[in-house]
C-alpha cells in the first residue's frame, strides 16, 4: 500500500456476461470517482478492455449525474461488456504496450474492471505489467458474476438479483403447473455450467411453500435412472413435479447430460434442438406412459431481470465499487473488493473485504457439498440460511409509460 | 332481467389456462357475494366446473378475509382450474342434471364462471339449461384469458399483465443482447396461437427504445423467405437482431411453422425437439454464416408473472368481479362483463359493459390487420396507443422474506 496521493485520471470497464446489477458496481465507481479531488476525469472503457485498446473511452464527466443514477436499475454492460483474454505478457506484451500507451495518453492512475473470474485474471495481469515497468497505477476488481463462483468472497454482486428471480418464478411457475387436476412434469433449466449456486436458488421458493420437488446441481454427478426413479417417485405421491436443473448436470463421466449423443427420441445420434429441459422432459414423458410435460429455459431471462432485482444486491453492488476507488485513493492497489457477511441472532452483516486478485482469478467456488441432500437431489437449510438474506429488498425501479427507466448515455468519446 | 330479489348461495369456477390476475376476477366476486345479504354462502368449485360436477365445493365463508385479500397478488386459479368441455345438453344432459342437482342441494341462485372463450360457452350452456328446467339461477362469465382474444370486450383481463412481463422482458434482453461488439440474432417466443395480442406486445419495449426489431404475429402469413431476409436486412444495419415471434405463426396453407417438418438441421424428417424459437435460431444461424443466435421461449413465465402484474390489469380484473356479483343482484343473468374503454385526449377510462354469452363463446377476436405494418413483421402505433394505457400500474404485491406472499387457502369443502 502506497500512502502518496496519486492524481489522475481513472477508467472503468465491464467484461464478461452482463447482470441485473453490474451498472450498479460500475456506478459506484463512476460516481465515487466524480466526486474525489484526486481522480481528475472518469473515463469508461468502451466494451471492456477493448474499448482500452482500441482508444475507445466515453468520458463520464460529461454524463448527466441524474440520468448516471439510472444506472442502479438498469442490467446489462451500460459501457458495453467483451470476452477479450488477454495473453499471458510473457508471452506476447502487444496488448499491455498499448494499455500502458493509452493510460500514460490519459494520465490513467486508476483501473477499475467489473467482471468475473477472467477480469480478476485481466486485472491481476495489468495490475503486475504496470507495476513492473514502473508505471504507476492502482488497479482494483469490481466484482459481477450472476454465476456467484469467485473465490475468497462471501457472495458475488450479480447473484442475489438472479436468485431472487429464479425464486420468484419458480414459485409462480409452481402455481401454475399445480392448477389442473390432471398431472404434469415440469423441469426448469437454471444457468450455472459448473456451479449450481443459481440452480439451488430455486430452492428459496420452498421457503413460501411454492418450489421444486428436485434439484439437481453440477456439484454432484448426475444419474439418469436416479432422475426418473425421483420424477416417478414425486409424481405417484402428487401427481405433479416440479425440477430444477443446472445447464451444467453430468454424468459420472464428465460427459454434460446436454451434450450426450444416446439419449432421446432421435436414434441417429444427430444433434438434437432445444436445450436440457427439453431433453429430459421427453425422457420422462417416455418413461411416464406419455404424462403431461413443460420445459422451460430461463435463459437469458435471469440475469437481466432488472425489474426483479435484490435490493441488497443493488446496495451492495454500488458499495463494492465505491469501496474500490476509496481504497484504490488511499493507496491500495491489486486487490478485488469483495464481501465478508455474518448472519447471525443479530441478522445478516455485510462489510466490504479486500481479496487479493491473484487468489481470486481463475478460481472457481461451488456449491459446498455439506449444503446438497444426500439423494443429490435438494439443498439443506445451510443453504437457504446462507442465500435468503440476499435475496431481501426491492428494487425502487423507477418506471416510466409502465416500463423501466433504463440509462441512457450520451456516450462522449474522448479525443 | 328479473327485478326480483333472488336470496341463495353462490358458486365461483375458475376455467382454463390461468393468468396472473385470474385471482383479481375470483375474488372481486368472492369478496362482493360475501359482503352481500343477498347471497347465503359463497363456494369456489374446486378446479372448476369439475368441482360441482364432484360435488367439491370450498366454503369460502369459513377463510379469513384478510388472506383472501392475498388473492390479488397470487397467478394461477386459486380455486383449481380444469379443461372440461361440456357437452350440449340436446346430446348429452347428464352434467346438467347433475349441476342442476348440486344447485338444489346448496340453493346455488349465482353461478360465475372466470375463464376464456370455453368458459363463456360452458356459462352460456348453463344458463340456457337452467332456464329451459325452470329453476331460476343467475349465471354470468367473468372474463379472462392472456390470449385477449374474447368478442366484445375492449380487452380481456389477464392480458395487460402478460404484456407488461412481455414489454418489460424485451427492454431487458435487448440490453443484454447488445451488451458485445460482436453480433447476436435473438428470437423470443411469445403465447399466442391464433391471436398476436401477447407477440405485438413485445413492440410496446420499442417506446422505451429497447424493444424488437422485427415482430410476427399470426394474422398475417408467415414466408420464411421474407423473414431471413428481413434478419439479414437487421443484422447488416446493426449487426444484432431482436425478434418477437407468436408461437402459432404459420405459412400461407396454414401449416404451423412449429410444426412443419422440412426445415432445420434434421433431414430426417423427424419431429425435433425445442420450440420455434430454437428452430428459427437455428435457420438463421445456417443462412447468416453461423452467427451468434439464441432462442428464449417464454413459455409459463409469461402468464404467471404476477410479480410485474399490471396495477391496471389488477383493478379491471378486480371490477370485473365485483360488477358481476352487483349485475346478478340486480337481476342481470347470461351475461359476460366486459371493457367498454375510452383512450382520447382526457387519457384512458374504463368501464364496465356487459356481454351476450352467446356473441361471446367460440369466437375469437384478433389483432386488426389495420395495426399490423405493411412488410408484415411490426405493428402500429394504434396498437401501441391502444395496448399502453392497460400496462400502467404496478402491482402493489406484499413481499414476505423478499418473496412474494401467494394466498393460503384452508380449502374447507363442503359435506
Amino acid at each position: 500500500m502506497s500512502e502518496k496521493t496519486l492524481v489522475g485520471s481513472l477508467i472503468i470497464g465491464q467484461s464478461g456476461g452482463p447482470s441485473s446489477v453490474i451498472n450498479c458496481s460500475a456506478y459506484g465507481v463512476i460516481k465515487t470517482g466524480l466526486e474525489n479531488p484526486n481522480i481528475t476525469k472518469v473515463y469508461g472503457a468502451f466494451h471492456g478492455i477493448k474499448g482500452v485498446l482500441n482508444d475507445q473511452l466515453m468520458i463520464m464527466d460529461e454524463e448527466d449525474p441524474a440520468e448516471l443514477a439510472n444506472m442502479l436499475h438498469t442490467p446489462s454492460s451500460a459501457l458495453g461488456s467483451c470476452r477479450y483474454k488477454i495473453a499471458d505478457p510473457d508471452v506476447d506484451d502487444t496488448d499491455y504496450k498499448r494499455i500502458l500507451e493509452i493510460f500514460k495518453k490519459y494520465n490513467v492512475r486508476y483501473f477499475f474492471y467489473n467482471g468475473g473470474n477472467d477480469s480478476m485474471d485481466t486485472c491481476n495481469k495489468i495490475s503486475k505489467y504496470m507495476n513492473r515497468v514502473g508505471y504507476e497505477c492502482r488497479v482494483m476488481g469490481v466484482p459481477k458474476t450472476i454465476d456467484n463462483d469467485l473465490a475468497g468472497t462471501d457472495h458475488c454482486p450479480g447473484f442475489a438479483s438472479a436468485a431472487k428471480y429464479i425464486a420468484t418464478s419458480f414459485m409462480e411457475v409452481s402455481r401454475d403447473c399445480h392448477v389442473y387436476d390432471t398431472g404434469m412434469v415440469t423441469v426448469i433449466e437454471c444457468m450455472g455450467r459448473h456451479a449450481g449456486w443459481l440452480t439451488a436458488a430455486a430452492a428459496l421458493a420452498n421457503v413460501k411453500g411454492d418450489g421444486p420437488d428436485l434439484v439437481y446441481l453440477p456439484e454432484v454427478d448426475f444419474d439418469m435412472d436416479q432422475f426418473i426413479a425421483d420424477v416417478k417417485r414425486i409424481y405417484a405421491e402428487k401427481k405433479n413435479c416440479l425440477v430444477a436443473v443446472s445447464e451444467g448436470i453430468h454424468y459420472a463421466d464428465g460427459t454434460f447430460v446436454s451434450e450426450a449423443k444416446t439419449s432421446g427420441t432421435d436414434g441417429f445420434g444427430h444433434a438434437q434442438l432445444g436445450g436440457l429441459a427439453a431433453r429430459l422432459t421427453e425422457i420422462i414423458k417416455a418413461e411416464l406412459d406419455g404424462v403431461k410435460v413443460r420445459p422451460i429455459e430461463l435463459s437469458l431471462l435471469q440475469r437481466c431481470a432488472a425489474h426483479c432485482a435484490s435490493g441488497t444486491d443493488i446496495a451492495e453492488s454500488f458499495m463494492s465499487g465505491k469501496v474500490a476507488v476509496e481504497s484504490a485513493v488511499a493507496g491500495i492497489t491489486d486487490k478485488m473488493v469483495g464481501f465478508k457477511c455474518t448472519r447471525d441472532e443479530n441478522g445478516y452483516k455485510c462489510e466490504p473485504e479486500l481479496f487479493d486478485l491473484s487468489l481470486v482469478a481463475n478460481t472457481e467456488k461451488k456449491v459446498p457439498l455439506e449444503w446438497i441432500n444426500e439423494a443429490g437431489n435438494g439443498v439443506t437449510q445451510g443453504f437457504i440460511d446462507y442465500c435468503l438474506p440476499l435475496i431481501q429488498g426491492e428494487t425502487g425501479m423507477v418506471k416510466e409509460d409502465g416500463l423501466p427507466r433504463f440509462v441512457q448515455l450520451k456516450r462522449v468519446f474522448a479525443k
